[in-house]
């Protein structure tokens, strides 16, 4: 039904992008602009993080049900900028509105970058005028726009897919996103992840809002990479409805789409975290609430020795039993099930509550199913029927060195 | 008031100790003893993780009162090891009593290393035996028990303090601990902390319960290396009596001397986490609840970007400020003041809710307060008169180095 297609955020009718240099960063494309020929529904969540950057504060302010364009910078976060990064945002938003002919009120504004930083204006506005010149359609401005937003990430994170509705309208759905570090989005309402944008030309209402959310909880709020919830986090979703037909808020089809693609893109994120080299996938089931199976993986995929035991093929499976002793959530300790996947390998670990393993050559198979890419580790707590599932990486050298240069 | 004196686990009264090689690991020391020549009144605190090592349930049924020996291994946590564990604890516990002609009962024991794997009893019965013929009274029986606790520990963790109580009465008080990696405790009434000993010849009934939980929740329970809480945590302490004099529960010397005698364990255990180089101390006042204060330190002391940006001596202080608002604690964001001390440079970081560097040049001020052996971040949040005091550690190549080849 979902059919994934090679596109990006100006596949969907209507959107054009840009990406340019304004000179905050010393080379790289620093600045991107996302804009909707026509008004589109704008569902949009942020950080639950109560230091907020002044973006976030703006948007939040504004509650703007269209939004006409978006634009981003990168290289700095306007966070913890008080006063003056509250208006610097607000500049931000007239100079493109004014460029375009636009309500201020209908632009989107995000940062990303250094924190406590006061932005440097002349090169923001200089940016912004650029970018308002060079929007275009098409694979070269999906890969402008997917760059300029890009920080410590290494690889862009594009998804685009291609959904036939009930009614019969194809429509076209596509998210970018750049997250690399200060990646642990909370769970509560209304709160986004990242700095993400999904287009789509299908049609929306505001009803979507709860849907929205309830797909960004079990996706990009099921990502984390240091358990560090950024200032910044914003996702905004456009809808202009060019695809025609009726509103898609309960389409099955479409929901399925916007979930295939976010989870698509949530999986890239967690796999692209600062200095990874490996994808952790947590699936929990048999726990009593969704929220206990939340738990758990929140406390396996955020601690530090379970991350470094797979960065290292370290068959120490003691310590996700030690992760789950830590999360609050019920379990029948002798009924628990822990296999680990990698590869082709499925191995299962525990039996009434001691594992299988005993021996250094046993636990060789653990080793070799998580010399693997993707590391999946699989919780039965024994006690229900809920499950959830959650993405994240290795703590590895990389992460060290990078964050203990960044500012410099 | 409170004498710190060079002695170690045997310097009260009546207290001997032995530290021997059983077999369990390669080389070195990896059995310790204590033993007290009369009963003493004992305080016991374990880990609140629900995955509870052998010892610690064995330790939580017999819920002894009185105390006379104390068995440690090091090198096998006895931890995931079912009902055979369980079993094996209560052999280590009997094989000690016989030794020593005690009740089982009143023969603590402690278990640290690897976690998932059975223990090897011939090996531990042949280490038992030697530890009770090798019980000793001076600063090298201190040093071999100290030595024979360590796991991933660089240096031995003891303390001695001496204090006159009111009614005139010397005591001394003394402690051991082991701990660098998987230290987190948390905060929940009557748990514990890493590996951890205290003896004292002063006289304590059980009505002291209270102050020795209080105690440790201001000390051993702020300390963090990696946000990972074991599954093995104890604290023992026991107290025998022998320097005489009245009970000191609600002695006030006694009560500071214990007090500064944990903290500097506390500090210590901050300081050798595995792979620190540094020292982290997050002092927080102007919270509305102390609780408040202690969540605030314990989001910024366990977030892996505040941690890596005090390795690299990176001015990133706007991470402190992200993990502030990550807390759930109330602050005031344009009251908030944010100081980082280093050796004798003490640099205020805000004003209104911006950073007061803003320059390159400006900020090499704060980079120059971090490049110290003890990094202290002063948070004042602006809304109320509670306070707390936390410590841990930077994450560095060495902490990932470790934990990725642990098992091997």
């Amino acid at each position: 039904m979902v059919e994934i297609i090679e596109g990006g955020i100006t596949t969907p009718q209507g959107f054009k992008a840009a990406g340019v240099h304004s000179g905050v960063k010393y080379r790289s494309l620093d600045m991107g602009l996302l804009y909707s020929e026509v008004p589109a529904t704008a569902f949009m969540a942020f950080t639950s993080n109560n230091v907020k950057a002044a973006p976030v504060q703006l948007m939040m302010n504004d509650k703007s049900e269209k939004l006409s364009a978006v634009i981003i910078n990168s290289g700095n976060a306007n966070a913890l900028t008080g006063r003056r990064g509250y208006e610097d945002a607000q500049t931000m938003q007239k100079a493109v509105a004014a460029e375009l002919n636009l309500e201020p009120k209908t632009v989107g504004v995000m940062s990303t970058g250094l924190i406590g930083r006061f932005m440097d204006m002349p090169k923001i506005k200089f940016g912004i005028s650029k970018a308002c010149k060079a929007l275009g359609v098409g694979r070269e401005s999906d890969n402008l726009i997917c760059e300029a937003i890009m920080t410590t990430d290494t690889i862009k994170k594009e998804c685009a897919v291609r959904v036939r509705l009930e009614d019969g309208t194809l429509v076209n759905i596509s998210m970018i996103s750049k997250g690399s570090g200060m990646i642990s989005p909370h769970l509560k309402a209304l709160h986004g992840t990242t700095l993400s944008m999904i287009t789509t030309d299908a049609q929306l209402t505001p009803a979507f809002y709860p849907t929205f959310q309830a797909i960004l909880d079990d996706t990009m709020n099921m990502v984390s990479v240091d358990g560090d919830q950024s200032t910044n986090d914003t996702c905004i979703m456009m809808a202009n409805g060019l695809a025609g037909g009726k509103p898609a808020d309960q389409d099955p089809n479409f929901i399925d789409a916007l979930r295939v693609l976010v989870t698509q893109i949530a999986r890239t994120i967690a796999m692209d975290g600062e200095g990874a080299t490996k994808l952790i996938t947590v699936e929990v089931k048999g726990a009593e609430t969704k929220e206990d199976a939340k738990k758990v993986i929140h406390t396996v995929i955020n601690s530090p020795l379970v991350k470094s035991a797979i960065f290292g093929s370290d068959p120490n499976y003691g310590r996700v039993m030690m992760a789950l002793g830590n999360s609050g959530a019920k379990f029948s300790i002798n009924d628990v099930h822990l296999t680990i996947k990698g590869g082709d390998m499925v191995v299962d670990i525990l039996d009434s509550g001691a594992p299988v393993f005993q021996d250094e050559t046993s636990v060789e198979v653990v080793r070799m199913a998580m010399e693997n890419k993707e590391v999946i580790l699989q919780l039965d707590l024994g006690v229900g029927t809920a499950s959830a599932t959650g993405w994240g990486c290795d703590l590895t050298y990389d992460y060290v060195r990078i964050n203990a240069e960044y500012a410099t």
